[in-house]
Order: C-alpha cells, then structure tokens, then sequence
C-alpha cells in the first residue's frame, strides 16, 4: 500500500528532509510551504511542491480534498524564538492558526493515520536542565508558547476526534539545507555565513550561554520514521544532540571547519535562556535513536563543505516588525518597523 | 487625574458593567465591540462607543493613537467554551489573535498602566476542585487553551516590556444584559429563554454535574475597582460565587425565579467538565471581595424580572462551524457547516 503524506515546511531545512527521507520510504509526498524561510530547491525529487500557506484554510481544506492525506507532518513555522516577542501576531497567525488549519483539515479529513507535529524545547523555557517530557511546560516567549499551544491543542483533539498524534521537541538543529541568511536565528548558519562574507562571528552577551546542537541526522529520520512505531503514538519526544558546549566553543568549531580564523564580536546580551539541553533517553528507549550519531566535529565540516558550495547569502532583514522596543540593538539597527515597510 | 480606559467587549454581559462602574469613577471610557454577541444598547451612557473588532490591528493601533489609553480592560472574546471544539479557528482568532493585537498596541503606546485580562475558570481543565489560582493551568478545550496561551503572553510580555496585568478567572457569570439568546453557552440565560418561550429547559446528561454560579455584581466591580489595589499587579485570581449547585437544582430554581413550572428535557451528555468550582480565598485576602454577595434565589429573582422585560429571543444559530463531527446532536441539528452557509 501506498501512503500519502503532506510536509508543510518541506522546502526548508528540517522539512526537506524529512520528506526526502519519506520519498525513500516509498510514500507519495505532497509539500505545502510559503516559502517565506525555505526555498523550492530544497524540495526533493519525487515529492509534489504546492506553493501556499497553512494560513490559508482554502488551500489546506483543498489539498487535504484532493489527496486524502495517511500522514501528516507538520513542520512550516516561523522559528525565529528570539525574534517572536517583537512579531507576537506573525508568530500567533503561522504557527497556531497555521496549525489549526491543518488540525481541523486532517479532523474533517477521517483519513489521517497520524499528525505528526514539531514543536520545541522552547516550551520548556527556563526549566532545570536536563529537561525531560515529563516536566510541565513554562515557555518564557512567544514562540514557545505557540508550540505548547499546539501540543494541547493535539492532545484535545485526540480526546474528541480520534486524531493520533506525535509531538517532537527538536532543538539547535543544524546541516545541510538550513537558511544560513536568516539573521535571527540560527547560530551556527550565521556564523558560517559570517565566515563566508569576511565578517566577525557576532555572539550575544559572553557567549558563556550554553546549547546541545542536533546534526540533521539525528533528527529528521525519525521524526520520519516514527509513525511506524505504535508505542510513539500519543508521545511526545525530546529529540536531537546531548553534549551542551558554550557558544564560545561553538564559535571555535565553526571556524575550523570553516577553515577560517576565529574572529568574534560580542553584542550586548539579549534575553534568552543561558542553559538549556534535553534528555533523549525516552527518544533512545521507544525510538530507538541515539543522539550525537554525528559528532558536533563531523556534523560541522559536512555543513561548512555544503555552505562553501551553496555560497554567502544575502542577510535577509524581517519586515514585518510589530514591536520594536527592546530589541537587541544589533537587530534594531536592521529592521523596518511594518508602518514604515510598504 | 481623569484616566482614560478601553473596554473590550463592552457591549456585551460582563464588559457592559465594567464600563458602567467605570464611567461612575470618571473614567473617560471607550468601548469597543464588533456586537458579534453583544448589543449596543447595553453601552452604557456617557462611554464613547466603536463599532470594530480587537482583531483588525488597524482599528485597534487607531484607538491607541487617538485616546492613549491608561487602561486597558480586554472582555472581547467569543466564550461558547463547548463549542470551542468546532470552531477552532474563529476562538483562536478572536481569543488569541484579538488579545495579542491588544497587547502589541499596549507595549507601543507606552501609556498604558494597567491591562486587566478575564482568562476563564476553562484553565483548569480536570482539576480536583475547589481550584486555586497556584495550580499549573491544564485546560481540555481549544477555549480553555486560548485564554491560558493570552495569561502566558501577558507574563511573557510583562517580563520584556513591563506592561502591567491583572488576570482574572470568572466563572459561570449571570444576571441582567446577559445574552440569552446564545444556544451554546450561559446555561442560566438558556433556561429564561427556554421559559419565556414557552419550551422544555434543556439538560445535558443526567443534570448532576455542579457548577457555582456567579452574580454579576461579585465579578464587574471587583475587576473594575482592581487597578486600584496596587497588591492585584501581576496577579491572577479566580472570581465568582462559591457555592456548587448541580444543573438540576439551578433549573428548579430558575423556573421558581421566573415563577413557571419546572419542565426539564434531558439531552445526551456532552464532552464537559463534571465538578468545577473555585476558591475564592485569594480575591477576598487581595481584592477584599465576597463571593456570594448576592444568593442564588436573589440574584436569579433579579435577572428573571429583567429577563421578562426583555422579552424572549431568537436562540442564534452559529453559522461558522468549522468541524461538525462529534457535536452533541442537539446542536448538530442546528448548525450550517461553513461552506453552506454563504
Ligand atoms: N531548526 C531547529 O533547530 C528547530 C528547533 C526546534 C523546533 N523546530 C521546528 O521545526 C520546524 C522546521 O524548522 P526548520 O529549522 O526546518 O525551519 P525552516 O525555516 O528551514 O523551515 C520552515 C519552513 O516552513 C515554511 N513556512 C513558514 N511559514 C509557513 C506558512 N505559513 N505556510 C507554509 N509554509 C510556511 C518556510 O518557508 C520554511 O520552508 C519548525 O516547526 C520549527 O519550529 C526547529
Ligand atoms: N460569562 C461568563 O460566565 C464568563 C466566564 C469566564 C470568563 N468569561 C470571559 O469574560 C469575558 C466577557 O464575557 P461575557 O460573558 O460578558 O460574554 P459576552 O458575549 O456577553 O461579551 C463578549 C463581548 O465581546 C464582543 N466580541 C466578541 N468578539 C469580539 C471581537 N473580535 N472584537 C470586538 N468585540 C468582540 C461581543 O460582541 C460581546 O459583546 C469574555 O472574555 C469571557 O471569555 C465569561
């Protein structure tokens, strides 16, 4: 049997492969994205591109009509965390109303097997880590709290409709594909981008902060993967590296596998969360997926080898800013506020 | 000093005593409704009335420009929380999408000393009852869902920006300018309207689930007079009356108030909450309020005689529903799916 499945976000970076890998697996990949952060180039080979929004229920109502989707994966999303105070009703549009589209889509639908949705460890805001699925969620921004929105909206669902679903909790994740012009997010796209244009690697505050980052492979395969694992349904996982290292060290490894010479400069600090890894142990015990497959060294000169093919890009600056009162200077500086943009 | 406030949802039940209470204070009072429920007779005199939504960011960034709001009461909200399952998109719209264009327009305008929130007892979810203000929220609804995302947003939003809030969690709110004609919610205004139309009172399940019922005058004054009390900043509390009743029980004594006999139709039950009722320790501690100011005989006695003045209503039929599968089929026979109603 042949399963149909939809890949909202599949021309970006998590979601490109993602459906890549569910092309290999033989399903029929239908990819809904805007491409307002992906790029049509990432979608891959066999999969069928639709150019739209998940903003837009007409067009999700209509896909999910014409294809009659077994799966769905859920990934378009406008991530940029840090960014997400200052675009608090961009962020609420994408990625809750985007979501409820589909939720209500694949509902009406009584043909989806599976919703299979990427949330974050942003819902654990400031949480002790190792943060574990088992803590309740305390998001400490906009984005997140749109993630844990969306997770109980899932969990509400199932309740009253039936609808099986699998929650993933990516984080920092990085490799082939990824937007490295996105200046708000990012980090090690946006050092390799640096690099690549002669510029210094910028770091907020001491760079002392610290994150686990997730090589693609630990993370797309199985999100792919998961829907062929009872024991995943109704779960919810953290997935991605373990090993935390401080930006500063990050800025180091970059540089070397880049190939370049260290050159950092330090901006203000933003108001972020200093310390934050997940534990995978329950991704290890029901997934059967080990974090850090990829060392942070190899995962590192496998993107920086794609980044000097791919070439610098053009940092693209967000035009749509609702707020603009307490950015980090550094992105003030950049930003149009929306009145002034047209 | 003569402040300046915005109410919300000012031409509805709740917002419409609020600005009464506060036009009484010498508050210049604005309100703005897009009478989706509400009705511009129940403005009160002297408050300056506009007809618009809270979420059209135009309308809203308009008035913040043209009054400079010291505060803000947001009531707007569509608060059917059963129907809230089939019509996703419109609460997350209105509840979530309404209040953030709010809260932007009140971080922006930089004059604003207070914004007073009415989140909804729906937080809870399945809690143990009595429900106090410090258990973690768990709603089970998409309504539910929506007001615990705004409670975080103005946390969140507090945090970055240092907007004032106060939240509060009313609870089966009833008495006079209440909607009765709204089939899907305020079961109190159901029965009236039931009984001056001559029909059975309606029941769903077997009538045992309880609910404390709330006299408007224990919840519009207390949130009005709040921003006063410099201890209610960054507070949340629950507000209403403290003593369970089972639906059984409020039906005979809604029929005795409206001086009718007592003719109950029980339904099939529906999805819903079973025991809820809350403490009110915390409002009466911080705020100095009572619960149960007015009893339940009296304050039905008051809103059956405006009630009988008032007139029987048209129940409205929702025309925007968005899922219909596993609605109570009382309801279901009412309903126009979305596309057949244009
Ligand atoms: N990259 C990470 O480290 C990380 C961490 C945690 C969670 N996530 C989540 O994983 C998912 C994928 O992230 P990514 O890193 O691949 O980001 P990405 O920006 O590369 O991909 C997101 C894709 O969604 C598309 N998109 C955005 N809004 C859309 C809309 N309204 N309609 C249709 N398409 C839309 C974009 O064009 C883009 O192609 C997101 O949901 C993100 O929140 C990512
Ligand atoms: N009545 C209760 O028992 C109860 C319980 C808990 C919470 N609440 C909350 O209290 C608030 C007031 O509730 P109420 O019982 O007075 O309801 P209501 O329906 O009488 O009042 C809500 C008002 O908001 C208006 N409105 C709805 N959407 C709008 C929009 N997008 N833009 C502008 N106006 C809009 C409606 O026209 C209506 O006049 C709501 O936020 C509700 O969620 C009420």
């Amino acid at each position: 049997m042949t399963y149909t499945s939809l890949v909202t976000g599949g021309a970006g970076f998590i979601g490109s492969h993602v459906a890549a890998d569910l092309v290999r697996a033989g399903h029929r990949v239908v990819v809904l994205d805007d491409l307002s952060g992906g790029d049509a180039a990432n979608v891959p080979e066999g999969a069928h591109f639709h150019h739209g929004s998940v903003c837009d229920p007409e067009v999700v109502d209509g896909l999910f009509a014409t294809w009659k989707f077994d799966y769905v994966f859920h990934l378009a999303a406008y991530a940029a965390e840090g960014l997400s105070h200052f675009i608090k009703r961009y962020n609420y549009t994408n990625n809750v109303i985007g979501s409820v589209n589909l939720i209500n889509a694949a509902v009406n639908a009584e043909t989806v097997r599976c919703f299979v949705f990427t949330s974050s460890i942003a819902v654990y805001g400031h949480a002790e880590p190792p943060m574990t699925e088992d803590l309740t969620p305390a998001p400490v921004d906009p984005y997140g709290i749109a993630k844990y929105a969306v997770e109980q909206e899932l969990k509400v669902t199932h309740e009253m409709f039936g609808l099986p679903y699998i929650i993933f909790r990516p984080h920092n994740v990085y490799g082939e594909r990824q937007n490295i012009g996105d200046r708000y997010r990012n980090v090690i796209g946006i050092f390799m981008n640096q690099i690549l244009r002669g510029e210094e690697c910028t770091v907020f505050g001491d760079g002392e902060q610290t994150r686990a980052f997730s090589h693609i492979d630990d993370v797309a395969l199985p999100i792919a993967r998961s829907i062929e694992n009872p024991r995943a349904y109704g779960e919810t996982f953290n997935i991605g590296g373990d090993t935390p290292y401080t930006v500063n060290h990050l800025a180091g490894a970059v540089a070397a596998a880049m190939d370049a010479p260290l050159r950092v400069r330090h901006l203000e600090a933003r108001h972020e969360v200093v310390h934050a890894f997940s534990s995978h142990d329950k991704a290890r015990d029901i997934l059967g997926v080990g974090a850090d497959s990829v060392s942070l060294d190899d995962g590192l000169a496998q993107m920086a080898a794609w980044a000097k093919k791919h070439g610098p890009q053009e940092p693209s600056v967000f035009s749509g800013i609702e707020v603009s009162r307490n950015m980090p200077p550094s992105w003030q500086a950049l930003v149009v506020p929306s009145e002034q943009s047209e």
